[in-house]
């Protein structure tokens, strides 16, 4: 294989290629990418799905001046390659290394830090507009997926295109799979036209879109006119977008650089905004990934058995379990002793852990595709029927529920469960995915209780809590595997009851109190383990509620000389800050406690991306530096 | 006029009618929401123009089993006065009266409390699943929107639809007006189709489908065919609705109850959701409203001129300047040296005092339509080209825009300006539009700059400051007129420097400090007075910034014997929750800070309707209960 890429340390030595290199060079990028990923972890079959179209994007723009909008932004590696971070990539997602996805700090090819879905329209819609009020010409590309043209954000952005008159490039690219296969109308839409469609098809429309854009002197939508004339449609591929007013060319072979470097030219002379439909294949030219994209969306490093990629074996073998799998089999358990349990998510299914459960009971999981706020109301309108909706949906992105949750499930107070997976620091997907905020949107919500089970047996007492709860409950759990230590953890055991904390450690002469909301109990433990060793007596409480939060319990602690709370989560609104305002309220249990509080929790900036436990340490979560913290109080206060 | 309403006591009632006493009603009901929401504000034009429908709707279904699932719900009074609530909706919005919205406290008949829009197509879906999981047979009805639909909630329910495996109709009732005219590509679309239809289209669509629906061993999607072959379609109304694969019914005339109740009756019995689109007049039946529907959108008081209803007098005649027009009026002078500001807003063009700017700067106003979470994401994109993006959006709206602020706007450090108006809470609306989550969801987003005006002059400054500042900015207010008393407030008039308060009163034997966060603190200078006439001294803090808080200033407190916080917000996670976690780190400027801090703001419930000034005394926002509150702290720790 010739090394061209070697050569290549810009999008500029990119235009220096021949299109026949380019192929060449596709080929070799998809190797850097597999045996990279092999070996970091990371978003390996949609990266392996976008090579061509990405070389034949900066082909024919220039992204230094031209803004490119990725969305979710997982599968921009080619792009990172090509852009100067070549030798950089194998530190893909490690602390020393680059990001996962696009950021604006890494490269001025990178316009937006993005990982959520939906935002690559809407955000183009604002810079095309803003292009036009400055007289800019810069041109604009915004490449979205078919998973994400479905959430509600993109359908507001595409609602509100007219906005825009100048040119604006929507490529969307179909590879008719979300991390799991895409669910709805839109799915199925775009399914039908895609089996409409022969390559014979795909070539005849190429041509035909070739052939009439740019009509000189003529409209954009005459164009259209004149394509859909030309080329015997088989389905109505645009009839979707035509309602919309969106001018729609395609679908045309997203593999086909050649054609797509044409089009691309052809179409960057639009003076409108207009959507290039185009097919890739997700995890294309590396055999597993392509007959299995869902398992290769995001993976851990794996094995290439010799240099042949046929045949590599996967290799991500954590034998620890995570809480998402204890959560995925207990729910499942649960379920099928109570045939009122419903398990909703949005295109999270496996990552929640929900694929067993899905298997089993098909009638009673429902995926909504990329659409986090219509599955909380969907969750509301089951919960009134006296239905027990769990829906699963991670931290991060539960946020686009946040109106949701407060209005049609707190508001109401109905018994909907929330199954926050990936609550805290993520690690190497980095500020993007980071659940640091969950607990202070939803603890501000009257009528919501807020969960934290810290260890695996603890997540299945709580979800027991949740469902016979008839209330709006949220539990949170990290990205994690379990604990699986020798610590004494016997009152965790207990059922749990509704706003009651417990003592996990208590002794006579403690001087410090360690309160620790969910997975971080571990490491209150074994600070109390440390400073025991120096003599210095420590109770242990494991909160298990930020709300109602257990005041009884810290009323207790009025002889101590502090009381340090712990939490994976921001500190600005936290449990912490709950606790410090449970203290503030004179009329309250807590009134007369004048022992000074100190929170530990993440600071308010972006974590960057790095291991889970890195993070945590960074701010304070940690066994040695909780302790050395007491030591602190016990300084102070001696 | 016969007085058919005071027979109706009950949709059963309603149901012994014929249909031309029917009509007659309609009459009825229009005049008694006429007349009484003269005397109680309201909203009016929404309500005079579903009267119809709503009266056909109760005819046909039996809404104490069936549900009817309102989309926003305040065009919910001629529902509210059918089921039960004509005698006491004289007291609508009135602290003892009923809501202004759907309330299920209230009724039987009222599913959700609902405020937001584009709720009701998945709430609704939920409902129907639920009911099929447990073999319930009651019929659902969503009644949304031309305005509801483009909201991107609404579109992620529409793609699920297929979800539901039995009867669901969703009427769409298209009187192409929100609050604003409706923007974007849907609305064109349906603006284009009502454009080709005349009334004689509406009378033969009705003919068709009433023979076609229901078609004995045909689908639904037989009898959809052979309705659009058997009616010349000018324009094909159902497309956009097709290739979501929704069967789609009309449009058809919404005042034509005889029709209407023919219709329903017939779709009543389909197995499979289905759209009925209907047109309505907002404003039908009276002049002024029907003229201006935007005007009577939502009303204060108004006159009637004798009981003609053609010459009513809008009397909403507040003298007084209010925080929104003042804001208005500052942002179109602004505007008017900085070519650079380009304003935002979601349908809220009016209720956020943009009516000049969007006049005298057309080309830089952008009225996204209920689309929340595009416009914050269209600003984003404007930011990065270097314009000054001022987003406009109420707080309880702009709880669907968490996300998009968190991810688009916080995490790349974008210098928009939001400017959220109904910040607080908002009186006779209710609980689902208070704002008192936003200083909380917003202060954990790093980067994040919290501010909060104190009086018109401030909320200029503030402004300025926002404009100036290369950061994202929060700008808070409430909805009310801004002070006009005679208060010492020349400390208010300094610029704004980032994360700094100013002090308004300061006196050497000071022993209580106030620190007020926004317009509350009108309250906190008059406790002071009521204070200091006891001879009790008090200090006066003007906060103006949440985020970052200017710990230095309360590190000056350290010799008070207590401090309150003053805000207009919940107390959960609110500005005073900021304080206790500064005062909490032992690093900081406050970690030698002892002094009791006593926060005051709004209890973790729903606050229900009632006049702006009852909700805040309520919470003790009010300058008796400040010094009270005062006087408990000196109490305790003399």
């Amino acid at each position: 294989m010739a090394d061209l890429l070697g050569q290549i340390n810009g999008p500029e030595d990119l235009k220096k290629l021949s299109i026949e290199q380019l192929e060449l060079l596709a080929d070799e990028i998809r190797w850097l990418i597999l045996t990279s990923v092999s070996k970091t972890g990371g978003h390996l079959a949609s990266n392996l799905g976008v090579v061509e179209l990405t070389l034949a994007l900066h082909y024919v723009f220039d992204f230094k001046t031209d803004k490119l909008l990725w969305d979710v932004g997982h599968q921009c590696y080619a792009h990172k390659i090509v852009t100067g971070r070549r030798v950089a990539f194998p530190r893909l997602r490690k602390n020393d290394g680059i990001s996962g996805f696009p950021n604006p700090q890494e490269s001025v090819y990178d316009q937006f830090s993005v990982g959520h879905a939906g935002t690559s329209i809407a955000t183009a819609i604002g810079m095309a507009m803003g292009q036009s009020q400055s007289g800019q010409k810069d041109k604009i590309v915004a490449l979205v997926g078919d998973a994400s043209i479905v959430n509600g954000l993109s359908f507001e952005a595409l609602n509100n295109l007219g906005l825009v008159k100048r040119q604006l490039l929507i490529v969307l690219n179909d590879n008719s799979m979300a991390i799991d296969a895409t669910q709805g109308a839109v799915a199925k839409y775009f399914s039908k036209v895609r089996l409409s469609q022969t390559y014979e098809d795909l070539r005849k429309t190429t041509k035909s879109i070739l052939e009439h854009v740019p009509l000189i002197g003529k409209t954009v939508e005459e164009a259209v006119e004149r394509i859909k004339k030309s080329i015997r449609m088989v389905f109505p591929a645009s009839q979707m977008f035509e309602s919309l007013n969106i001018p729609h060319f395609g679908p045309v072979d997203g593999h086909d650089i050649e054609s797509l470097v044409r089009l691309f030219k052809a179409l960057s002379h639009l003076n409108h905004p207009a959507i290039l439909h185009i097919y890739t294949k997700k995890g294309r030219g590396f055999g597993p990934a392509d007959d299995n994209p869902r398992k290769f969306h995001s993976t851990g490093p794996f094995k290439i058995n010799g240099d042949a990629i046929e045949a590599p074996i996967a290799a991500s073998a954590a034998s620890a379990s995570n809480f998402t799998d204890v959560f995925g089999r207990h729910l499942t358990h649960l379920a099928e002793k109570d045939g009122k349990i419903i398990a909703i998510t949005s295109a999270m299914c496996d990552g929640t852990g929900l694929t067993d459960f899905q298997k089993k009971f098909p009638d009673r999981f429902y995926d909504v595709g990329i659409a986090e706020s219509a599955a909380v109301d969907i969750a509301a309108g089951l919960a009134k029927t006296g239905l027990k909706p769990v829906v699963c949906i991670y931290s991060t992105f539960l946020q686009r529920s946040f109106d949701q949750i407060a209005q049609e499930v707190a508001m109401q107070n109905l018994p909907v469960v929330f199954c926050i997976d990936r609550a805290g620091v993520v690690g190497s997907d980095g500020p993007t995915h980071h659940g640091l905020m969950d607990i202070g949107f939803l603890r501000m919500m009257p009528n919501m209780v807020l969960v934290a089970p810290a260890d695996e047996g603890e997540l299945k007492l709580a979800l027991e809590f949740a469902l016979a709860e008839n209330k709006p409950v949220c539990l949170r759990y990290p990205r994690d595997i379990v604990p699986s230590d020798e610590l004494d953890r016997t009152a965790c055991t207990q059922p749990f009851e509704l706003g009651k904390a417990v003592f996990v450690k208590k002794r006579p002469d403690s001087v410090i109190a360690l309160i620790a909301y969910g997975t971080v109990l571990t490491e209150a433990i074994r600070a109390a383990q440390l400073l025991g060793k120096e003599g210095i007596g420590v109770d242990v409480i494991n909160a298990r509620f930020a709300a109602p939060l257990d005041k009884e319990i810290i009323s207790l602690l009025g002889n101590h000389k502090g009381i340090i709370t712990l939490e994976d989560h921001g500190l600005a609104c936290g449990f912490g800050s709950a606790v410090l305002e449970a203290a503030a309220d004179p009329a309250g249990p807590l009134g007369k406690i004048t022992v000074p509080i100190i929170t530990l929790g993440m600071p308010r900036v972006f974590i960057k991306h790095d291991s889970r436990n890195a993070q945590l340490m960074q701010a304070g979560i940690n066994a040695d530096k909780i302790a050395q913290t007491a030591k602190e109080i016990l300084n102070l206060t001696r």
